[in-house]
């Protein structure tokens, strides 16, 4: 009889549910719901790079996804699911209750953003993370040393910290706090008392600092010494983190049932969308993975020989067991890959989105449509036009830090730069140097990796991006100098978790093991142009110039 | 009996004709027409910068502007006309044979591009412009001292060179060169021969290195060491020039009776646009007067007194005469101003343009219509949004270099640029850097002035823009921290030159009596905020700073 698993993968604006048959790694269906709270923009304030999620929206989210595959699977695929995981963006922490309930359940906090979700790219907290780094810096030990020497104020500590000082309404029951890819697993498998809660590796290590050697989370007397508003919160934390081949339990009664399976499902500890994608893709030792979406986030796995004991300055961390267990998971990333051409479609559909409904030139029924189809081709029309740019012609210079920067070395206060403009600057000559920025951001990660000493044999790219945009998947190509594999499945991540999944279920003794076996192997391959390569190397070294220019003076605390 | 006299002002696109009454400056009628051949794109090259108008189009403008204009009159006006004067674009010259005579207008050149006048705007000199600079700053004299220091290749003998050496067919005809502005009087009186000519002190002193205290022209040594090609050219030009309050002569017959005028109508000097636009905008010493359209021009007048002999550094020249008569006029200007925003609102139109027209939701019918609409909205859509953001929340930093640097201290290399980019970074909110990058270069330039001694107690300002944004002229009083007047006639230009008609033709002793009695007032005035003015202060240090680092590093010749 066959086996199946479902892999869960929540992205920024949505979640996807995928069932897998766990021989095979054969895709039966799969189902995406987007966020109906955040799609309407509550709880958010882009101005103040405020974002919030509510957890309505991810329960619902599961409801629907899974429900939503099974329907379109055969009968007997849903009584033999024997497993779930899960994977999540993050770090996304919610502060939650002594009952290890998020604030944002409780009725009094419903509408609060501060008792919600804090997705990752909130930046609300960025005077927190100065003081962290500050402090740290000072500390006996550099609790940041493991996550690349730069704690961001995307990660739990600072977003926490945070939200403590600014809401008083709020801290009387703050309790602790809880990432959502471990949220899903103690909801799920009812294990959601803050002490009962099974933390997984990859968040703790990546982002709260912790790790074994020092005795997990940062001491207390660190943390009272950032702010005394913490006090007490550590000992309502945890000691011990999973990897994912962990089992956290099995669904309870009501899950089963709200889901349609059984109650044996093995749930598996959870991590990071990329983490658990760089798995679905088939890392090995000496490939680059890269999660291209909205944001990229950049993984490798390394022996423990390799690592030789060895930090690398300025990623985002370096942890044993995030990615594959017995093996050192190295995350890096840009804060803005997608999320840079967005803001550029945004900007360019202003005018459509303005000025379309005010005309009275058309029908009021078909201006919704119009001005969604010319929103929806905006992208793929610049690609098209800023692909038959010579390269040469490519004169403006961009840089991608629209969204701060994540690696290398973390500065949250950068701010993105065009130059060159002229009257001749049109937008696909402007888009075409944006993604120029995108892979110019890549290149430094790349680089940083390679002085250190981590060899890169290939780059594999999953994610939205790696699939459906050839023209900016050539143009990192030529400019990283490396040909570059993109994923099979279009659901790498929620393959990711569906490996998982099966491990926790007992299906296969290693993830390894489910790698070989489940895996989907590569849809495409884009090889570099030498001639684009020398262009672009020159181009790199003005990117470079512009970033430093302006980041040491304009965007530093002064 | 009332007595009328007509302005006529050549822009870059069209003539236009205003028919005054002398003695109350009121408006009788006017009248437009655009330049057949120019409209059609004939001998222009806009991908090499070349842009050359055929006399027959100024010819033409002249004839039907004038008569339209009259029939739109009372029958008694255009027998008690006594004066017509003309303001040009310029430098805008063309080589003249051995009778004066525009060589386009020869049968064997009619077609020949290098025949005809070369538009202000016509770069192709740059070679012959940085050759001047080269050689002036070797020589005894620097000719360049008067025109700001650094000759454009936007002047006549840049433009008059680089054609004798372009152009070998019409070398042995090519006896001297006149500018549009001195031409238009000399065909009207019949004073073509080169001889005969008068020269306006306005074209000659500010783009043609003229100084009476080194005897005129550059010398014959100079002009030679520069090319031979120009040997003995100057012998055939002028020694004397002549401020605008002169009368050249009065119609010939064939001119009066081609306009339906009276004989005995006087014909004034002719000068550049924004000059004359200055003094019909009632330009007084320490008003900063500025023309406002795609560029900015920018006009002083100072007294002997106040000048004290001062060579003004990185401005456009500083003549006396070349405004009003017995005082030094004064000229810089903004390489783009309204250019900037019509830059952006042709980005932000693109997806309207390219996908408008593959829409299947709309009627071809109205596609055209829909399109034209939405672009036409989008400066006044962003203004008007642009506006309602609070000053402090306007955090993108922009320099308004598109199309180079004019004034202060020109530089053609420099381009623009954006910092300060985020997620949040709305059309709106780039539209409003823009616009205080327009303001901050308008401050560059005031800054100028008065760290050099010349007082600027008001701005006045005169073209499209000052009439039709308000947004943008209160953000430029709030950066400068000046009030700005605004000119009441939407044909300052047209005005100015109808003032010298007026004086002329005898019916004002002096410039500044015709200003008094024919001026229109204002329309209205901008006070500057002080909340505003403080905070762009600060901004205005980043605008310097951030200019100053793009040219260092990427626009300079290296």
């Amino acid at each position: 009889m066959n086996k199946y698993v479902i892999g869960l993968d929540y992205g920024s604006d949505s979640c996807r549910a995928v069932v897998i048959n766990v021989a095979t790694g054969e895709e039966q269906a799969s189902s995406v719901k987007y966020y109906t709270r955040w799609k309407k923009g509550l709880y958010c304030n882009p101005s103040k790079n405020q974002f919030r999620q509510h957890p309505f929206d991810y329960i619902e989210a599961l409801e629907v996804s899974v429900r939503e595959a099974l329907a379109k699977c055969a009968p007997d695929v849903a009584p033999n699911v024997v497993g779930i995981a899960f994977d999540t963006t993050g770090s996304t922490p919610v502060l939650i209750d002594k009952e290890g309930l998020p604030l944002a359940l409780r009725p009094e906090f419903k509408e609060n953003p501060n008792a919600m979700f804090v997705l990752w790219k909130d930046h609300t907290a960025i005077q927190e993370a100065a003081e962290i780094n500050e402090l740290a810096k000072k500390w006996e030990v550099d609790y940041t040393a493991y996550e690349g020497g730069i704690y961001s104020s995307e990660w739990v500590w600072a977003k926490m910290l945070h939200i403590l000082r600014e809401d008083p309404s709020i801290r009387s029951v703050a309790y602790g706090w809880i990432e959502h890819c471990d949220w899903m697993p103690a909801l799920l498998t009812g294990k959601t008392k803050p002490a009962e809660i099974v933390r997984g590796r990859c968040a703790a290590g990546h982002k709260a600092m912790w790790l074994e050697e020092w005795g997990g989370l940062p001491s207390e007397e660190f943390l009272c010494a950032l702010d005394p508003l913490l006090k007490g919160m550590r000992s309502h934390l945890f000691e011990k983190t999973y990897p994912g081949n962990t089992r956290v339990g099995t669904l309870t009664e009501e899950w089963a049932s709200r889901l349609g399976l059984s109650k044996q499902v093995a749930v598996a500890v959870g991590a990071f969308d990329c983490h658990y994608g760089a798995v679905g893709a088939e890392i090995v030792p000496g490939a680059f993975v890269r999660v291209i979406g909205t944001s990229t986030c950049d993984i490798m796995v390394c022996s423990y020989e390799e690592m030789n004991n060895r930090l690398i300055p300025g990623i985002c961390g370096q942890v044993d067991g995030s990615v594959i267990p017995g093996m050192v998971g190295l995350e890096a990333g840009q804060s803005a890959f997608g999320d840079l051409y967005a803001w550029f479609k945004d900007v360019l559909s202003w005018p459509v989105k303005q000025l379309v409904s005010k005309s009275r030139l058309i029908d009021d029924t078909v201006k919704e449509q119009l001005i969604e189809e010319i929103t929806e081709r905006i992208i793929p029309e610049l690609s098209s036009e800023a692909e038959n740019i010579p390269v040469e012609e490519s004169v403006l210079l961009a840089t991608d830090w629209v969204n701060g920067r994540r690696t290398p070395d973390a500065n949250q206060l950068v701010k993105g730069t065009i130059t060159g403009l002229t009257l001749g600057s049109s937008a696909p000559l402007i888009f075409r140097a944006l993604v120029e920025a995108t892979a110019f951001g890549s290149k430094a990660i790349v680089d940083r990796f390679i002085e250190n000493g981590i060899k890169i044999n290939e780059v594999i790219g999953i994610g939205g991006i790696s699939l459906k945009s050839p023209f900016v998947m050539q143009t990192l190509a030529d400019v990283l100098g490396m040909p570059i594999k993109v994923a099979r499945s279009e659901q790498a991540c929620a393959f990711g978790s569906a490996m998982f999944a099966a491990v926790a279920a007992g299906c296969y003794a290693t993830v390894e093991e489910a790698q070989q076996a489940m895996g989907q192997g590569f849809a495409k391959e884009y090889y570099p142009s030498e001639k684009s390569h020398a262009f672009y190397m020159k181009k790199y070294k003005e990117y470079l110039k512009l970033g430093k220019l302006t980041e040491e003076n304009f965007f530093t605390e002064r």
